[in-house]
């Protein structure tokens, strides 16, 4: 049992209070991590507010980061001590129907107990110094200076990898990407629009660029975003307070006939609407990345279904963690995408909550909190 | 300028009337067909009942023929006199943009004139004997001894294949098998699940027998359904009024953890949501076959898609008519498939309307008029 400090959400609708915590070492297959970094996401924020009816507080959230092995629990042979990791809150067992599919990354070895913010055994490993139990988060909890992750859900990357900038790939950067390359699977020279030019929309935009994407279309209210979406390769950009008409048909129009893809970006069911009616008759198809407020549906006429397009949704990007995360590290390191300029505040743990502030604001793509 | 007999919708909502019209000959690119055998479709009485808001009347109905080409005009070099033909409703010119995608059958060479029920010039070829225009239907208009079909809407189909069952090739057979092999690419040892078990039901069925799926469920109101879904390799029956529980559970249940490809083959919005949401998690794809109600909507919650599912829509199978349609005669021809048990009931044009009483009555599976 050792101490660290930790940013707990310790009821839904408050800010998180940063504290002392105990956590418990490693168990059989579980690893403890040095939090070296971690972004703050929109998800973390949707349970922080209460908006999720799947939180469970008290619990330390936080999902996207990178940090060392401090120590390996029994059978734990994929890692050691000193290995640099980013935690993945889908793991990948290499063993379960779904891993073995080939169709999905939804690795579902420890899904029921990680949806009950526990370890694989049903406990958790932090607690509050009096000894109450603190909820995990997506398996991660990310937003303390040292966690406990199961192997399988933490990927081995390089050591030379910046530790503030690799942790966004942790979430945003794989999502975005990924739901380019592995779920649209989208081809040179195609036409694409991407709804919501945040964290995660500008990442799909240099996923498009890394593509061979003919023409990046990017949508948003915020005519703020142009510009950095032009720096990730965005091509052309609307805000739909400001054109004239529907924004489906004016898309429609700008894409030659309807956009081989589109993603949304926003959360937004009215959005994800319009992005599958803007995608091309006969062929295109739209992703789905945002997560809705809970009950939400989207809906849309079957004849657009009937006549060609396809409505899909992704999850952490379709990527399998551990073999691809380490990849897109890669690719970081050698100039293939970028991450700096989305890094855009630096925060200690002490000003986590300002973090969720300026992502309020508008004002942050990505806040990064360095332990 | 001919005359040949028809089954004329003179208006919404009421009855055929057979009659005598006048038939122009084939302009360029046309051709001229004797009509051997056609038959009745749900479609042609969604339009024939006034539910179609596109419908554009008088017309004359059918889409679903097989018949002898008669004389070919100027510039036509596919097809010659004497030649066995399917009419096409999805043409294929094999040069718009859709036909060399590479991802799509929807052809757009004649979409226009054709919604407007007029050949590629603009004109219609059919004409009441006071010379009063009468529209074409789909651009197949079968239900007429004598028909001008554009040459990019017809198949060459050998010469030994009985017109009163290959007619139903025109659309049912296609439609059905063609969702399986064309639009869903279901793998050998795959579930599925069918909902709807009329005559595209059983046609998707027969597609999943040949495609080596391992589970083949039919979904039905109707116990009587049961024995020919059987027949044609249906492996469970589910009527969804005799189960206790939730149809969507059930069916997951039953698949043990969903679906590979599920079918709507009902053209209710409804359905078409159990069937998005029968499907497995992580890969499972549903496709919509079934034509909608004007006006209705498909939902779901977004998370269905996010964790995996696809939901897709097909058109007359994702066949390419000159291309496939010839193969699937084949397929008939050499016993691959079978049509035969499907024809329940052979009419003369005189008795057409007596068909779509069997329709309503759901009698048939198949009506055929031969002429």
């Amino acid at each position: 049992m050792m101490k660290t400090r930790a940013a707990v959400a310790v009821e839904a609708g408050k800010p998180l209070e940063i504290m002392e915590v105990n956590l418990e070492g490693p168990k059989r297959g579980e690893v403890l991590v040095e939090i070296k970094a971690t972004g703050l996401c929109h998800t973390d924020e949707f349970t922080r507010s209460g908006d999720d009816p799947e939180g469970i507080f008290p619990c330390i959230l936080g999902h996207e980061g990178a940090g060392i092995v401090m120590e390996v629990g029994e059978g734990v042979t994929t890692l050691e001590v000193g290995d640099h990791v980013i935690p993945l809150y889908t793991p990948e067992c290499r063993e379960c129907e779904y891993c073995l599919s080939g169709k999905t990354n939804l690795c579902q070895a420890i899904r029921i107990t990680q949806g009950r913010g526990q370890l694989p055994d049903g406990t958790t490993r932090f607690s509050m110094l009096d000894g109450t139990p603190i909820h995990h988060y997506m398996g991660c909890s990310t937003f303390a200076n040292h966690t406990v992750v199961p192997e399988i859900a933490l990927a081995k990357v390089r050591k030379d990898a910046p530790f503030d900038k690799i942790c966004y790939i942790g979430c945003g950067v794989t999502t975005g990407i990924g739901a380019v390359i592995n779920t649209a699977k989208v081809e040179i020279g195609a036409r694409c629009v991407v709804f919501g030019l945040g964290g995660i929309g500008l990442n799909v935009i240099q996923g498009l660029r890394l593509a061979g994407a003919d023409q990046i279309v990017g949508v948003d209210l915020n005519d703020d975003k142009e510009e950095t979406g032009r720096y990730f390769g965005m091509t052309d950009f609307v805000n739909p307070t400001k054109i004239d008409g529907d924004i489906v048909d004016h898309l429609v129009e700008l894409t030659k006939g309807g956009a081989d893809y589109t993603f949304d970006a926003t959360g937004n069911t009215k959005v994800m609407r319009q992005a599958l009616e803007a995608a091309h008759k006969g062929w295109g198809e739209s992703i789905i990345i945002g997560v809705a407020a809970a009950g939400a549906e989207i809906s849309t006429r079957p004849f657009q279904l009937v006549t060609g397009r396809v409505w899909r949704g992704t999850a952490f990007g379709g990527a399998k963690g551990r073999t691809d995360v380490p990849k897109i590290v890669d690719w970081y390191m050698s100039g293939k995408i970028e991450i700096d300029p989305m890094i855009t505040h630096k925060l200690t743990l002490d000003q986590i909550n300002e973090g969720f502030d300026l992502m309020h604001q508008g004002k942050s793509i990505r806040a990064v909190v360095e332990f």
